[in-house]
């Protein structure tokens, strides 16, 4: 039997996945599992969006341009515009979900062996993305108990070396919903523009800011358009996770050439997606309010009801929709698969990641989980009330 | 300005698609240009698969499971089934249309530097995704004057070395059309399993031979279930291209456990897609024999037309809805651009895709091209009647 290469064995799995046959075992004995894992948010998309779905009326399901349609690329200028941010349709590029968009930013910037650093926590899937184009990681860890700022800029020039290709940053932030200050993005710039690396910014929760502080997107630094490489999506702000619609955004015209490279290789983003992302664009402003209200809602909650729990403590998330709290717990990974496998209360039980995976050295986050509030605020509550009971009768304890 | 990666300079572009903004200028020029350079099919998708998106009732578009829906997998085996290739649900992968199973199968099977073998002309999507694993493609050439047949066991040992790791196969074939015989496939099976190589196999044109000559797959090949990977898509026999549905089928359980966290980092093929796709397999008897149909016709349109024009040949492809015809020219390259840039035959032209993307050595294939006839029967027939216009005028005929 032939061997599998050494990336698929390097290749993290999934630390928000591979609990799902666990979560599958509970259901099968009967046990409810209220869901906190992923950011699948439960809201509906836009109606403008599922009726242009119904509205499909082609004969022919067939291969879009490479780069995606042109009209959608022109109306997404329109949408980005209301955050000021100045493209023309050719800076777009859509992607087979946000997904694509790291993957081929990272092949086309990134050689095997080169580097990013990345602030940690992180979005898990950067590392198998990274892992699938050779590249290497270099995490710089932010701490809970600064509400995961962004570390200092002396911290980033220690990890800078010969290698050093790129800085990668999330923000609104998956996993820690920390939003980037003003002077934050400025100290990012001016690493950028001194050492010349790739900026790759995911920029997916900008519509979920709840602090009334403003949005700094990468996009809006000055002196490094060259250098910025964008990661959007459609997935959060429309909850079309499933249509696979994202975007590579970049001004450089060198990269832009050899993204589509790999997007004629792959022929075309999904047909019918692009359909539906176009439409929700329109959706009315009634919509995105009443999504940003639940979201608000949902994250008071949460914040009240954890921090309620004897030993857990959650920062204040500023954006996204998510926090990584802190358990009196021995070990996040246990934790999170006991639950699945050996408890219930009232026959339901609650399902969160291990912070662990967001992380690339094995000790870190160990006492930590992320949280995804992507419920309706009662079961929310009722999740987190599991949570805290969870915690009480959980073996591994720790005070 | 940070430098793109060396992969994304090797990185070939489309031969497909690199002649797409001169069919544009032409097309501005008020030309209409008939395109027999992709293999987008005209004829309609199944009205099963039409209605099943308009039926489509979910009010959030959310993310499936990273392998796929179990229900599509499981009515998957029993179109499988039809050809005699059993299969568990568990063996089949959804992926996001073919592209990214050949992305996936490479990703998991090959370290950079590993070698796979395959018969050229090829299709040229094969070397971006090889480039994309770092993994190296020797090509083993076969010829027009043995209608592309598989070269001899000698010719595959000759290019077997210490990094090869496997054999990749289209069958029936893009871009010749030709239908591998049950000798061949035995004569691959063997220096598979001599050499302990991963087969790939991509099959998506199954539906798709015209001669009564068995279609062989590599899934029936005894001794090798471990070793073979096949690629498949809907694109083709649903003229689906546009809703990116694929799979990627292996009975290597350690293959598909990698795979799966391959798959669990880009999250989910696409939603809607997937319930087109397994509505579509439900569709009638009636549709797939008017398709097969209206190809066996065209077929025999487009070799009748093309082999009476002077100078051109075609070999008979039994399969596939390709050729690859020589031309007298002395350049195909430069012959396609002509055609869209400096001719014209009543207002209209022609856009055939140059064979040198189909081959890795620059100097073959100069005078072929492949003509995708997947154009209703008038129109091909005018499109190759303008073929041989443009062959009458251009400037580099070569007798």
């Amino acid at each position: 039997m032939p061997q599998i290469s050494e990336r698929a064995v390097l290749m993290p799995a999934s630390p928000i996945r591979r609990l799902v046959p666990l979560a599958e075992q509970a259901i099968a004995k009967g046990i409810k599992v209220h869901r906190l894992n992923i950011g699948q948010p439960d809201l509906a998309s836009p109606q403008v969006g599922l009726d242009a779905l119904k509205n499909i009326d082609r004969k022919v399901l067939e291969y879009s341009p490479s780069d995606g349609f042109l009209s959608l690329r022109e109306k997404l200028t329109g949408y980005y515009d209301q955050y000021q941010i100045k493209l023309h349709p050719d800076d777009i590029i859509i992607t087979t979900g946000g997904s694509e968009a790291v993957l081929f930013a990272f092949m086309c910037c990134l050689n095997p062996g080169d580097e990013i650093i990345v602030p940690e926590p992180a979005y898990a899937n950067y590392m198998a993305f990274a892992v699938s184009a050779g590249a290497v990681i270099k995490p710089i860890v932010s701490t809970i108990d600064t509400g995961f700022a962004l570390p200092s800029v002396e911290e980033f020039e220690k990890l800078i070396g010969p290698r050093t290709r790129g800085i990668l940053i999330c923000n609104p932030n998956n996993p820690t919903g920390y939003l980037y200050t003003r002077e934050e993005m400025q100290r990012i710039r001016d690493i950028v523009k001194k050492y010349d690396l790739f900026l790759f910014s995911a920029e997916v929760y900008r519509e979920f800011i709840y602090t009334g502080s403003p949005y700094i997107s990468a996009c809006h630094l000055e002196g490094i358009e060259n250098n910025v490489v964008l990661i959007d999506s459609v997935s959060k702000r429309y909850s079309e996770c499933g249509i696979r619609i994202g975007a590579l955004i970049t001004k450089n015209k060198e990269l832009r050439s050899a993204v589509m490279k790999f997007c004629q290789a792959r022929l075309s983003p999904p047909l019918i997606g692009q359909i539906v992302a176009e439409a929700s664009i329109s959706a009315p402003r009634s919509y995105m309010t009443r999504t940003y209200e639940s979201y608000i809602e949902r994250r008071n909650i949460m914040l009240n009801e954890l921090n309620k729990i004897p030993g857990v403590y959650s920062p204040v998330p500023m954006g996204a929709f998510y926090t990584v709290a802190e358990l009196p717990i021995d070990d996040a990974d246990k934790f999170c698969a006991w639950c699945l496998s050996d408890f219930s209360y009232e026959g339901e039980t609650v399902m969160t990641a291990p912070a662990s995976g967001f992380y690339s050295d094995p000790n870190l986050g160990r006492n930590q989980v992320r949280i995804a509030y992507v419920k309706d605020k009662l079961e929310l509550q009722r999740a987190i009330f599991i949570l805290g009971k969870a915690l009480e009768a959980y073996p591994g304890r720790v005070e």
